[in-house]
């Protein structure tokens, strides 16, 4: 069957996710994963009969844990845990954002470590399934579980709040009864299994990984473009510097960008060239390499998350028995998103110095600014532009994470931030692509400058998408219009789809 | 005649851009005014036929200054410069802050420095009046004159781009034939006229310095809310302490403190309390007053700024010459941006912290979390919310000024970020509101719980106004929607204004 | 008498400060702070004996504040806190710092707020004339009051701990001895009269100011001889450019950038030269006016806070009673430092471009780095150790001030850092000659390049300095020595007591 | 034979590095390393025998890469060369840290990429068996090869400046006359082959990263012993919840921990206990696993650089020719040291929460302050201690990698700051040893006062290790004293050795 996922709790990718919450594909829960999920619960209620105190089931949360809760108040406690838990303030995560979160929160569940009535597992499917997606406010968790945030999913699932159904904003009740889903009667755990999850740093941040590997894969064009448009030297993508240091991002980047301009008639080296460019040229594939090993990273550690158990406590099957524990902290795969933040400081500096090279006859011998003629500026203010935009990503990757002060009667003296982390980075992507967008359009103006050159067979490509879009500035014109155009190509993937189509031809 | 401000060029307050921008006051050159434009457009005619080279007159601007432009193109030339120093991108600036943009830009002119064609100054006196607003995108400029944002303003003049007019949006020309505008014609440096300025910062700034005096009204009094909650000492705002180490802003906001809390059973001392509070309690005023000590710097130096000349090249009508200059340096009130956003991350953690102390029985003797009832969650989770409010203030405050590179042919080598600067400032105060606003939420359920106290006469009116907005917390409930109604209770002036009345009773 | 202070508690200066702490001048206490002193101490008996619970007196301090203190364990009390507040961590404060710390507290103790035994604050005097400097380690006070460091003075007194005696460093009851000072016997809420207070981050703090004023200083001259390096353009110092946009700072650098220059060929307008230099040059006086303004924020609320009393408890003479208070909270001056340390990253980043320039032939029409001959490498690899300097700077601005987490039972949960802030910037200061010292030998080499210029009479003095410690770069030498002789030539005031010589003949 | 390192250029670790500059280990260069050096130096006189111009070889360096060398200036070239690259400034490397260098520089020249002169590589190794080490100052590198420090070990190689033989500082040809070392004669490209490296970033780093590994034994070790002051929970170290969500640093942290822990009476989960403790103990494992994982990133990029090659140009010599490249490009590992820095922040944080709990009875039910006697003030003021070195790491963790401009005439427009970057972590594992050894203080005193305890086989050998410097604390004193004692403890390895021994009984 196309387009639906298999959810086993154990092998879901940031591909996967992406596949589900952007381009909409089903899921459909394995009969195995849902046996876990029966198994799991069955256990919890044993174990509650056996009057053992255990944390957010018969107890309170939190601070609260001293407190007990009775058994004829499960629902009551629950549905009112869910209400209370919501605190999150706005602006609300995307309808994709969301899909993402409740995709991440569902597989988790079936790791069958939660103890979750299993009716309320499958309701995550179904509104993915039948789009119902619940209006949740993205601020407000300090990643210690985003508990803050994840209770609006709750929060919907009985029928309060607000949700999309098919895109539209409607009262959560109204989108469950158009979308056929029965409301949710919390049982005993439900409101904590609903609520502890890091899933919306997680959610939110598998998808900021994707469009982080669509950007790295962006960014290697666009130079590959600007090394057309500066006339530039190939040496250092040779493959074998790349074996005499082989750090594994730099030798992808290398190949890739080798690839792109496979045809080109810079490809082979010219020994009448200057023996080396500048080092945002020459380093590209080095730097761009190490955002792509930095990025390994996170998605090693995040994919680990996604397909474990962040629960507190835990249920331990093949023990029958629970344990409290500190799952939720997420600490490594926040760092690796704060990291990858800086190195994505390094990848804008390097493309506004790129860029300023282009507007420079010194490195070009092009006119100054690209100008078509002699009484048009053409870019000669567009350089404030993105060096705005690169301040912001400089201040935007500085760290957050270790940002916290205690709270909850001084119990919770721990917190990683990651909702804010995630947030951040994806913010930092976006400038990016504005970033991106104004050095192609340097890149390309340079190219129809230059009347001796054939284009590689990825830059050609990259070089008509643009063009496409927009036309060789030839008059004055407002810049605006056209770096939003630029932004769009690249951000949409349009360019890097033509790019794919042209390689595998 | 009332709401109409007279303005000179030397004597704009911060006061009177909140007053045109948001409360729409219209504007009137003054007659001296008037003639200084008048006298300084001709002595730059004068100067142009003797054949010097005057920057951006008779040369290019930027890298480009060695170029000499002729007069017969001084039309075209003026109309490309604007277009091409169109490169801002998105969010765009608010109807309120262009029209604060364009009266810092109008008052500047009156300076007499600029030289530009005086129908171009009366236009921005006649869009303000008529509601023409242009669209003014708020990112691209470093600072070092605001071109890339300001020329967006001369695109709408010269009938070009899109524009407001009463606040809905069109075609710029549109906008203007409806408000019965003429387009501009652009003479002999009316484009570096329109463009040179640092007026975006600058009128974003002023708003900024309004929002965060009342933000500062507003803090005084939530504090003076949270005492009462606290059942708290009143010492810390004796006057004879601050006449100890006279610091101005500490005084001011201890005696507003104290006058919100006259008629307060805390007003007087009470021996039978602790001998002190929590710092966070106990040093409000003195940290408030750290902020005011901090905005006066801000307020002071833009004040002199937006009633100065920002232009280069700078014309001295007395001495009937030209000078280049550098007066588009605006680093010093920058700092104090800087500096206040540090400032109100103090303010932001001292919030935080008294309303856990709230939540905190050892401190208040009420129930934790300030529950009504045994079962009821109250505000177990909220802490979460305003602490990652902070953490994002936190990050929000780290300095960007310095964060530049060279741009424009190695020309431009220094750079301030003025706009991000102060476009992160603001949003540290949007998100201020929301923490204050969370512990007033606090503040008046430990009033409610409370039996043996009665409030000042401030106090009264805030906790009244909170109150009519959102009730007290007696069962669990969705308590983002308490949040964002006590954000705007509190952003939108409305507690503040009732206070006020109660006050001047 | 020459070279004494009259300590008055009202009008101590950071230059007074200076005068004492490093060039070593002697304090005589007026006889009217004397009699304040008395009346204090005896106040605080009267009330004591009233057995109204007063703060650090008949009270624990701190989270201890309800335990009670009885009369008979005074001394003991006082000896003890003064050994448990030892907690600082080195590396500890110079001699020079101890000296400025202990004159602050003293001249604290003079407002009469204290309460403190005037044989105590006596013993500060006679350490100061007497050359007895307490060893103080300057980390481990998050600047609410620095009560970890300040109590290393007070073990001194008692004759524990370590101190210098005429900088030889001895036990402290040596020091004591061999100066012929007593040791001092602590009486009821002495120890806290000696711990509590900000001296240590304020007198630390006045020798930064002073640092930096020196600095700015320097930085106009330096600057003033690359100008002449670059032949450059001096239409941004004309007044009537600074009248137009009167901000403080810029129109005194302007005028004293002037001044250097009077006589040079530069100093009068050349209208073959480019209408503008980069803004590095540009904008310098601007700039340094900039930092002139925020470090005028900042010695004015240090000012105050010096001549001012800290204390907690605060004695009320007038009305003979004690208040318990906050003036140990210094965000104001400390918020400053941060904008300060800013700022010193604006000075550091145009110091660096302006030394490039000079290094390029594009800018100077001199040979690449100033080479002297075709086979001398010269300044060839110098960029890369300002740059990494000016990387450290960039770094140290970041702000720490609002970094901290309750102590103290939660008692203490706001905090300045006020120690580290200062630290930071004063290092900041030292990096800054270095990045000075290397432009000073661009700019010496340029103008010996020249042929067809003579200097101003500043710059003529300040070369000569330079010049008299570096010779001119005919050949590669290691250029580490004369990075490091150019630091101090700068750094110890030899050049800048040369300059202001020539300017006063 | 013992302690002789064989060196390969392929298999450096880590533990290598130390051993050899901390412990003093010899080398021995293998003899199949010694023939890719010689047969690498032929090829490149071959090559430039063909006229084929090679950077660095017979062309200038840097911006000066166009200008040509001619063979009869080799060596004076080269010579000029290393001492016009002299621009380092102090403080400098430690002794050791300079073996690092040279150690990692050497290995790195096995690789036969650099075409050296043999005679030049085995001076490395000479000077490092015979403690010969040069006077490097470690400031003046912007990562871009270390090549302004660098050079410092060439000058003592041809007989200049300093270097310390045997530990004394003396002239460097002195140095290597008592060790019976010729002073070098340098070929051509011997120049660049010496400076042209990042070993000084590489080697200080490795030594770092060795220091983090043992700092995270020691706080996984302070860690257990806090759990047992507070009579703790050890349900988080549960290896069943790590095997649900297998985050590998995590699950290494709580098997040591566990280990240490071993025959405690705290070992076995006690139901009388709270059911979970604050999050700086319940995540301390998670959170240093987190680290630990950070780390594991550092040390896999950092060990595949020092056994590649980073030099430009690249010896190809398996394709008998050269490759201009970017190896000097290190900014995965500088990512990682950043990374690390912020990781380190955490550890700061939740020791310092750590102890604030062990302060305070309602977590501990042992005195306030964990004070032995009612009248004893204890740990009252030590909080502000830790909380002000936290601070300090707080601010240290902010990046520094990307805040560079563009240098050598607009050619090199790429930095990444690996030198400071690594100093600043360095800063921040000193300053943890301090955090870690009042953490340990605290644990101690807490361990003292409970009389129901026995400890694990690991806490106790740490505890009575502890004890062996610092008394219980049964009168105050100078904690100062302690502090560093502590300190010492623990930096020293003591701590950690007597633990090892106590686990491998």
């Amino acid at each position: 069957m196309d387009n639906v996922l298999l959810l086993t709790g154990r092998d879901l990718t940031v591909q996967d996710v992406y596949d589900v919450s952007v381009k909409g594909h089903s899921i459909e829960i394995t009969e195995a994963a849902k046996k876990v999920l029966e198994e799991s619960r069955q256990l919890v209620f044993d174990l509650v009969d056996s009057d053992i105190p255990v944390y957010g089931f018969n107890t309170g949360v939190g601070w609260n844990k001293d407190k007990k809760v009775m058994k004829e108040f499960f629902n009551q406690y629950n549905t009112n845990l869910i209400r209370a838990h919501c605190v999150a303030v706005g602006p609300n995560a995307s309808v994709e954002e969301v899909r993402a979160i409740m995709l991440v929160r569902l597989n988790g569940l079936l790791s069958g470590c939660t103890g979750i009535q299993p009716a309320i597992a499958y309701k995550y499917a179904e509104m993915l399934n039948k789009n119902v997606t619940p209006v949740v406010p993205e601020r407000g968790s300090v990643g210690e579980a985003d508990i803050s945030c994840m209770s609006h999913i709750g929060l919907c699932m009985i029928g309060e709040g607000e949700a999309y159904y098919e895109r539209k904003l409607m009262a959560a009740s109204e989108a469950l009864a158009k979308a056929g889903i029965e409301e949710a009667i919390l049982g005993p755990k439900d409101g904590l299994a609903i609520v502890s999850s890091n899933a919306l740093s997680a959610g939110e941040g598998a998808l900021v990984i994707k469009d982080v590997q669509d950007l790295l894969d962006t960014a290697d064009m666009v130079y590959a473009m600007s090394l057309e448009g500066l006339n530039g030297n190939t040496s250092p993508l040779d493959p074998k510097t790349h074996e005499a240091r082989p750090f594994p991002g730099q030798s992808y980047s290398a190949k890739k960008i080798s690839e792109y301009l496979e045809g080109s008639s810079i490809y082979h080296a010219d020994w009448k060239k200057p023996v080396q460019d500048p080092l945002s040229f020459r380093g590209a594939a080095h730097i761009h390499g190490a955002i792509r090993d930095a990025l390994e990273y996170v998605e090693k550690y995040l994919t680990i998350h996604i397909n474990s158990s962040d629960d507190n406590p835990c249920v331990i099957l093949d023990e029958r028995r629970m344990a409290s524990c500190s799952n939720f902290e997420v600490t490594n795969w926040v760092l690796g998103f704060e990291m990858l933040g800086i190195a994505l400081s390094h990848m804008s500096k390097i493309s506004c110095y790129r860029t300023i090279k282009l507007s420079t006859p010194d490195f070009t011998k092009l006119p100054r600014f690209l100008s078509p003629a002699d009484n048009v500026i053409c870019f000669g203010t567009i350089q404030k532009a993105f060096a705005s935009l690169d301040t912001e990503i400089r201040h935007l990757s500085n760290p957050a994470t270790a940002d916290y002060f205690s709270v909850a009667g001084d119990m919770e003296d721990h917190a990683n931030n990651s909702p804010y982390v995630v947030q951040k980075t994806r913010k930092i992507v976006d400038n990016m692509y504005y970033i991106l967008g104004m050095e192609a359009m340097h890149a390309a103006q340079a190219i129809d400058l230059r009347t001796d050159i054939s284009l590689g067979k990825g830059t050609k490509a990259a070089y008509a998408a643009l063009r496409s879009e927009i036309p060789f500035y030839s008059v004055d014109r407002n810049l605006t219009v056209d770096i939003q155009k630029s932004y769009e190509v690249l951000k949409s993937g349009k360019l890097m789809g033509e790019v794919k189509k042209a390689i595998e031809k």
